[in-house]
């Protein structure tokens, strides 16, 4: 068997994020369900739409390097989102969801910018400039829902804690 | 039962973020034995001393509101950690492993990051301005951390391209 390569490093991580971003997609309607603040619920819905821009990227970047666009099961989403639901089912009926969901969503997009960030750099290294500027293009949207949700979270956790008070 | 607050879900996320910090304590020296490239090794063996005073500033703020140290397993990080040890299961032998290392400790990074960002939020929001002056603290050695990595990962991944080409 051949040593393995940065290109193999790419690829198992690439399948990584592909797995990861579907299944944000089938989460995030949980998410915007969860929440009755209306920003949030937009942040999220939209955020969704974000996502599958997100996994076509992921397609044509396969493709870029001949390879089947192909998932492989990422551990670290799984874990993220099974928090995320856990808050849900803890905080759900009070007045600290909104600021739990905000830290939920904060939590995925952060491994998202770790792997794209990870990604973009070994693109350029292998010399596929192309396949880094659209993991670009996908970085700087989660980067943007991440502030976004920050924003949100800050006016949210204000709110709770005057109930708190 | 009384509705759940910000202090309630403040708390969880505390234990969350506590467990996590004694989990990376575990893990770090895994990965400093993984690489063979001095600066890496010592990145991660510099940021486990880190690591501990994460911990010991955990248990202040644990004390400053009045509640006793206690961890909560946190999935999110088991699953993050569980990639970095796949990581090193399939590519330790390979010129990649130190890319792949980076990446894990990335992804470590940005977890705690999120975490640490709505801790900080939800501390100062619940009018505790110095329990967040000391989560700050982490905050900004994580950020710190993740920077180091990037910079040694440019080398890396730079260097294994060319191996590989």
């Amino acid at each position: 068997m051949a040593e393995k390569t940065l290109n193999d490093l790419f690829l198992a991580q690439l399948k990584d994020i592909y797995y990861a971003e579907k299944k944000i997609y089938r989460t995030l309607p949980k998410m915007a369900k969860a929440t009755k603040v209306p920003e949030l619920k937009q942040a999220f819905t939209a955020h969704r739409e974000e996502t599958q821009g997100h996994i076509d990227r992921l397609e044509q970047v396969f493709e870029m390097i001949g390879k089947r666009a192909q998932t492989k099961p990422c551990e670290a989403i799984n874990g993220i989102v099974a928090e995320g639901e856990e808050t849900i089912e803890d905080f759900g009926e009070s007045a600290a969801i909104d600021a739990g969901l905000v830290a939920a969503g904060q939590a995925v997009e952060h491994y998202e910018m770790a792997r794209y960030g990870a990604l973009i750099a070994w693109a350029n290294q292998l010399g596929v400039p192309k396949a880094a500027a659209l993991l670009n293009e996908t970085l700087q949207e989660e980067m943007k829902a991440d502030k976004l949700l920050t924003e949100i979270g800050a006016t949210q956790a204000d709110k709770a804690a005057r109930m708190a008070a």
